[in-house]
């Protein structure tokens, strides 16, 4: 077994990558939100100035990685690589936006954990030393997800109470070899599980196995229960597979509810915005991590922090013919810049 | 500048990882082609036993990598990674595939160019000391690709002259950190290129610029010219896109011509089997690569060879949309097992 790697699953980096900055843009809805004023730029109309909603999309990934490289002082040229993914078929989203990068371009495929399948590799490169930055930025948008995913936006076809709604937004970080974090200290990459939820409409419970999967590989290979976070934050469980992965702790005997939240949960009100179960999509966990959670790190609210999104690995065209939803969740155990103290987190 | 990273886009393994193993897995087709006898399995009509097209590709991935893990004499509880991808919406034959595998998984999304973007990754996490192996398996299937990408099956749709036909097949190789070759010494992950190219049955077009982009850069990084390699073996830019790119060549006074060919020529007749440019898809360069590549560079036949898949990422919908066609290219330079001797390969 090589020098790094802890158990069957995880790796413990050995001159662990900070993430120099991250940014964000969203739509109008995302703006609406509780994270409302945490995100960089909210579009008024959700078009952010394009004729098809593609195109729409494909600027709101444009746009997040323009504003990360801004705050990072750095043109796209000091990026060694890019990673990036979408929602949409053939990843268009990503390819299309990737084209005025000109930087050397891996084109992923998560469904909705793709952010952190994006930081998992982009922290490897760094820390496999072939390269100082390393740039990752994904997508959703609800317009184009709707109608590829489900139903043409017109028809506004009702929502079953386990549905959730697609983020509208994008968002960015970029990795560098040397910094002052926040630091990725382990990675613990997901298994695909597949439990045999066919509904399309349910995908938090469809994720809910893989986001257990994967949790209770890291506890394991690192030793670290959830006492040891101040926080773990899933990608787009919802409030149904937030409970579900809580439920599944529990059968262990591990109460995972006081240090667990959902980014699904987190960026919309379900009360007042008609959202259901939350927010889904790769903008989900994207938007929320580089609007709430990265800023909460620097700013030493939380200590240590495991980010897992979560992704649901069908298409409409294996759920016609009747196939279950396979799940996936990547885990990414970042560090606040100062190291542990004693005291306790705000 | 990382000490791995030679120039802009390339990177020389510290350790070169070897390829322990490959294999196959193609249609009827492709076993009447040229290449036939060097595949490992050759399936009689191209359902591989099941019921629908999607979980036929699905199944020809499964048996690719299986007859890999095979030949490796090894479980797949032994690769430590496995990176996959396909052509099909939301890459549904990778994810579907890799339930059974039950390892950690990056689903990778590089349309035609996505073996080579597995090997690059695969590559970067055993000389980063992430892992003994990594596994790398796509797939594409005729009868899936042309309903999602062209039209109906039933239809019987005349093709255009430039038009190129989708391999059914599957490929899978493993890397191990340890091994005797042959050894994967350089990687050169390619720039996302779009020159205007708008005729989706024209891709050799929209992809030849892409491959030059990234020949180019692998040349100027590593101060190698064309002369170093025995073999350069673009992906599927097949008759017109391979011409095309000598052309490209030619222009900055370099002949390509003498040490290059496409595995889109190799694998089918273009005189025989009606495929007009020749083949296509992620299967195409995996197929050729596993059956006829690897198994040359192991008997001596070339001493260095420069691997090229080569990917179109555009989308049906982006087409529609009139949206021109983005090519990428992604380079490995690998090494034959013995240290070059000086004498000419065979």
């Amino acid at each position: 077994m090589s020098a790094k790697k802890l158990g069957q699953q995880t790796v413990a980096l050995a001159h662990p990558p900070s993430i120099l900055c991250g940014a964000n843009a969203v739509g109008h809805k995302e703006g609406e939100g509780p994270l409302g004023k945490c995100f960089d730029y909210v579009d008024g109309d959700d078009t952010f100035g394009q004729p098809t909603w593609e195109r729409s999309e494909c600027t709101a990934q444009k746009k997040a990685l323009a504003l990360a490289l801004e705050k990072g002082g750095l043109t796209a040229q000091e990026l060694d690589w890019l990673f990036a993914g979408d929602l949409l078929n053939q990843c268009v989203s990503s390819s299309f936006a990737a084209r005025e990068q000109k930087r050397p371009f891996f084109g992923l495929y998560g469904a909705c954990s793709t952010f952190g399948e994006g930081m998992v590799l982009a922290a490897m490169t760094l820390d496999g030393d072939f390269g100082e930055r390393a740039g990752v930025v994904v997508s959703s948008h609800f317009c184009t997800a709707e109608r590829q995913y489900r139903t043409p936006l017109e028809y506004g076809c009702q929502r079953t109470p386990s549905a959730q709604w697609t983020v509208t937004g994008a968002g960015a970080v970029i990795l560098q070899r040397e910094g002052t974090g926040p630091y990725l200290t382990h990675l613990t990459p997901g298994k695909i599980v597949d439990k045999g939820i066919t509904d399309t409409n349910n995908m938090g419970a469809a994720m809910a196995p893989a986001a257990y999967d994967t949790l209770s590989a890291h506890f394991q290979d690192t030793g670290r229960g959830p006492d040891f976070y101040d926080l773990i934050v899933t990608g787009d469980l919802g409030e149904l597979g937030g409970t579900l992965l809580c439920e599944l702790f529990r059968r262990d005997g591990v109460d995972l509810s006081p240090h667990y939240t959902d980014c699904g949960k987190l960026i919309f009100d379900r009360e007042r915005q008609d959202v259901h179960c939350g927010g889904s999509g790769c903008g989900c966990s994207a938007a929320v991590f580089t609007g709430y959670l990265l800023p909460g790190l620097r700013a030493g609210r939380w200590k240590n922090l495991l980010f897992c999104p979560t992704g649901a690995l069908h298409s409409p065209t294996t759920a016609f013919q009747g196939e279950s939803i396979p799940g996936i969740c990547h885990a990414v155990a970042l560090a606040a810049p100062e190291p542990a103290s004693g005291k306790e987190p705000m």
